[in-house]
Parts: C-alpha cells; sequence; structure tokens
C-alpha cells in the first residue's frame, strides 16, 4: 500500500508540472478543516505501518521527525518506512497474535492482545490514512482508480 | 466496522433533521463526479465484507439487488451483511490461508491463495469503501473524529 501510495504521489506530481502550480502545494490540502493535509496523513500512514510492525515484532521503530516539508522528503519518508518494513525478522512475529502490548494511549496497567491490536485499531488505522490520502487527490482531480488503489496481488496458474 | 459506520450514518441522520434536509440526500454525495456516491460506497463495503468472508469459509453469500434508495434501506442493509458475518462458522475459515480462490474478475484459468486475497486485495478493498464513506461525511460536516472512525478494541487488565 506505501508503494501505491507514492505512485498516486507521483501522480499528483505530474498534474502540478501539467498545471504548472508548486507539487508541494498538494501537501496543505484537507477534506475538512479539522482533518489532517495531505502531508500528515502521509506520515500517519508510515507511522501506522512501521508501529504495527515494531510492536508485533517487539523491535524498537526507527524514529522519524516529522519535519518532512516537500514532496521530496515525504517520499523520502515513504521509502524509509518501506525499507523498515523490509527489515523485519518475519521469525520475530511468531506469536505476536497472543503477545502483551502495553500502548502509550492506553491507561496505566492496560494491554492489548497483539492479535486484537492488529485487527480493531492498527488495520483501520493505517487504512484511514491510506484511504483519505488517496480521497484528499481524487477529490482535487489526479486521476486514479480503483486499480492504483488495491495495485496487483499474486495469481497462480 | 460495519457497526461503526451504521452509527456514522446516524450521526449524518440526526445532522439532516436538525437543518432540515431530508437524510436521504446523504446518499448521493461523492467526493469526485467519477467516484461512487455514498449509498454505493455503502453497498460497496458491506459486498467486500460479504463476500471475504464466505469466499474463505467456502460458502455461498446471501443475494443483495443493490436496489436501497433511502437511508432506512441501507441501514438494514448494513444489519443484514453483519448478521450473515456473523452466521459464518469460525471453523469453516480452517485451511483458508491456503485455499485456491477463483474470482469472477480474474483470467480462466487462473486462481489466488486465500491469504494473498485477504491482505492484498479484500482488505484494502473494504476498507477502500468505509473510508471513503466516512470521508464523504466528515467533508460535508458531520462531526465525526477518529475515534468513531477505530471504535473500541478490546483492553485487558
Amino acid at each position: 500500500m506505501l508503494k501505491n501510495l507514492a505512485a498516486w504521489l507521483d501522480k499528483a506530481a505530474e498534474l502540478a508540472k501539467e498545471k504548472e502550480f508548486p507539487a508541494d502545494r498538494w501537501l496543505e490540502l484537507r477534506l475538512a478543516p479539522d482533518m489532517y493535509p495531505l502531508l500528515r496523513q502521509v506520515q500517519s500512514a508510515c507511522d501506522a505501518a512501521k508501529f504495527v510492525a515494531a510492536r508485533l515484532a517487539d523491535i524498537t521503530p526507527p524514529k522519524h521527525e516529522d519535519n518532512e516539508k516537500t514532496f521530496e522528503e515525504i517520499k523520502a519518508r515513504i521509502d524509509a518506512t518501506m525499507e523498515f518494513l523490509d527489515s523485519v525478522d518475519a521469525a520475530k512475529l511468531e506469536g505476536a497474535a497472543d503477545r502483551k502490548l502495553v500502548l502509550p494511549f492506553l491507561p496505566e496497567g492496560k494491554w492489548v492482545r497483539g492479535e486484537d491490536y492488529l485487527a480493531e485499531f492498527a488495520l483501520p488505522n493505517f487504512y484511514f490514512h491510506i484511504v483519505t490520502a488517496y480521497d484528499i487527490l481524487r477529490h482535487n482531480g489526479v486521476a486514479l482508480g480503483k486499480r492504483d488503489f488495491i495495485g496487483s496481488m499474486p495469481i497462480q496458474d
């Protein structure tokens, strides 16, 4: 999904070039005045992916300062996130469904099961930011379709 | 997520009542002229949930005619979908990760593994429609927040 997101941003940059406006202006757009702009939707999607992998694998995630300002910087953030995800050893995820996770936003002494965290918080949270980024671009005229959203799945024969 | 979606629609209906416009008008709204309106986003979210459960459990899903026109009818569709999901015997999902799925939109003779279908098609597809429904409501002034989106997860102590 992060790879797809990077491709949507490339299409937005192309449209900016064609219509001769600064591509960075995309990053300011929001669907409502009290929703995050595209920049923060992308940062949040990256963080959502990073934290779920790190928590389920019980490793320390890399820090990101959320100081991106340009299209190039936000694309580098996506790349850095994908690099981290690729670096996670799948063996570390064994038993993650039953792992006790203590999350910074839970009341003291409380925890959630890895499986519940994944299905009922991390996935909806990740997709919230990914789809809203897509919807911001689509609402503002980037020529994207469902296929750009979903990407491809491995097909067998 | 479908339960959350029903609650967002209730908030939209309340706003319609408060501002004295017909609640069904929400169902026509789109984020772009070539995107589905809210009505079809909700129908598609229901179908996405129904088909993934049916395919992975290898059972025949109930048919829905997509003929809803009113707020009440679309809420009944969500209820019917949740009822179907609740009726699926979890034991039927055993081995679903490796099940060979032949999908109507694949070229003849091709198939996908259950696990690939779930992670790389069904989940993004479901969340696409769920989040876009949320974004349509949010963009048009329904007072929703991230907590309404995600709902709650089971917390332990």
